[in-house]
């Protein structure tokens, strides 16, 4: 965690998470772990980075508690990171990013990945924020109870 | 947009979006934005940012039609950074930042800010991500269906 240059920002969970994940290697690594992709190689093809970057990113999402580095599934030498627990609740945060890049960065027609309900075959539903009554929160309906010394 | 560097990259709405704003600034920024921060000295006092670096991001936001930049609002000289429509609906990514950042990266019973529901005065429910039955969507109930040429 770097030094945070304001005593708010040391008190928001917001700026915790992206000091943690915020660049776009880690973010595209975690997009590749929702995908199943599980081996340097692989992340490496996928996001054509540097290996010294890709493996500083993963070094850091394991001590992020993000991914667990496993032996591989099939018995070879390969070792894999996969998501923990706690790595697969930024479930929403990779859907947020998709969505909104949905919505806003692609041309009408412009082909594009969309994510499926494997139950239903059709793509998710929009992620919306709910009250406990169930009706959608907007960020007008939200504010942030500040935390001061 | 910088160049991707995989055709599958190129069809990812993920990807397109980090690319946009996937960095610590940008993000950081539009969470200021949602907070009601609207000039350029109080995102600098804020951010504890390099002036340059700020106009820049604050530029590329713009740019991006996430901000758009207006009048002050009280007749003064200044120029303001407002969330447009299209920056508005970046609402759940910034939500999806603080829920995980809370429930992963403070200690129990260390302060941190929260999501207040303006209504009930009470912090706002998980983000989670429904079919359309309502029933709540993991990450393993979903899966992309990928673009291929």
């Amino acid at each position: 965690m770097k030094p945070h240059k304001s005593m708010s920002n040391a008190f928001c969970p917001v700026a915790r998470t992206v000091d943690l994940i915020g660049d776009r290697w880690s973010l595209l690594i975690v997009r590749d772990a929702f995908d199943g992709m599980r081996r340097f190689g692989d992340f490496q093809r996928s996001l054509g980075m540097a290996k010294n970057i890709l493996s500083d990113r993963l070094h850091k999402l394991v001590e992020a508690g993000i991914l667990d580095r496993q032996d591989a599934s099939d018995g070879t030498a390969y070792q894999e990171y996969v998501l923990t627990p706690q790595g697969e609740r930024l479930f929403p945060l990779v859907v947020a990013l998709r969505q909104w890049g949905e919505a806003h960065l692609f041309a009408p027609g412009e082909p594009h990945s969309v994510l499926i309900d494997k139950q239903t075959g059709k793509p998710v539903p929009p992620l919306v924020l709910t009250a406990k009554d169930g009706s959608s929160l907007s960020a007008f309906d939200a504010e942030v109870r500040k935390v001061t010394e």
